[in-house]
């Protein structure tokens, strides 16, 4: 799939496939955030290597959003996930979404939600699903006005 | 990954990866639930088409338990995510786990996770993350009684 354009008030964006060397901004916008901040390292080397088995699996299109300046303006994780369940639907998953301070309140979010349901009903997903920290209660807000249920419960472990 | 032991009650279960001809059996466990029932069809074929994607895909480990006698007592599909978030971590993700009627309240379920657990560690995920139907408190209670924090919204949306 070749790169998606994003216009808004004026400004343009470019969603397309990450590439190594975009591995230390994503990982900047990870950290800028309030549970990222604690959860993510100095160090770029585990990123590099998971960034290594992402780019080589066609079920994985780690995005970024970029201004026209080049900046990294947002960034998402999606996943075509095979399965026999609800008749053999293909789930897209999406982890690791963030928008950059410096491009919040204009609609990147929403925008960038609008390109990643294209993109996966374009590879046949028939759901898609993701899971959000209840402590991020704006981030509920925003899944809910874009259309998603909140159906299910969210549950980790540490293995 | 070989082949897998549970022992129960005097009971002997075999974990082990899906075959082209466990499908059936797969399906009739999805189907025979409340939830399950209304969303699952009678025709194989979208299922065999999902199996080849998922068999085909070393991070995916679609499980079945089976009883001494060849039955199919249990079913759960098992993925590694390689991600960037959480420094980097692979996670397990867990969808579509059934336990056949006949073989609830002995602990199986309990000890297919903890097959799950020691299989995810082995794969180096360092969290293991699922959701489940809020209308399922049964499943809820039993995923907090192992441990899982629900944490996590879980957000669905259909494309």
């Amino acid at each position: 799939m070749n790169a998606a354009r994003i216009l808004l008030n004026e400004q343009s964006f470019t969603v397309r496939r990450a590439r190594s060397d975009d591995v230390e901004d994503i990982v900047a916008l990870l950290r800028d955030d309030d549970l990222g901040a604690s959860r993510e390292s100095e160090d770029l080397g585990p990123y590099s290597s998971a960034f290594q088995q992402i780019d080589s699996d066609s079920k994985h299109f780690l995005a970024v959003i970029e201004r026209a300046d080049g900046e990294i303006a947002g960034t998402m994780h999606l996943t075509l996930l095979p399965g026999l369940s609800r008749n053999a639907a293909t789930r897209m998953q999406v982890e690791a979404v963030r928008v950059a301070r410096s491009a919040r309140g204009i609609g990147l979010g929403t925008a960038m939600f609008q390109w990643a349901h294209d993109y996966g009903r374009g590879k046949g997903a028939a759901l898609v699903q993701l899971t959000t920290d209840k402590e991020r209660p704006d981030a509920c807000r925003f899944y809910r006005s874009l259309g998603y249920a909140d159906s299910h419960e969210g549950f980790k472990l540490a293995l």
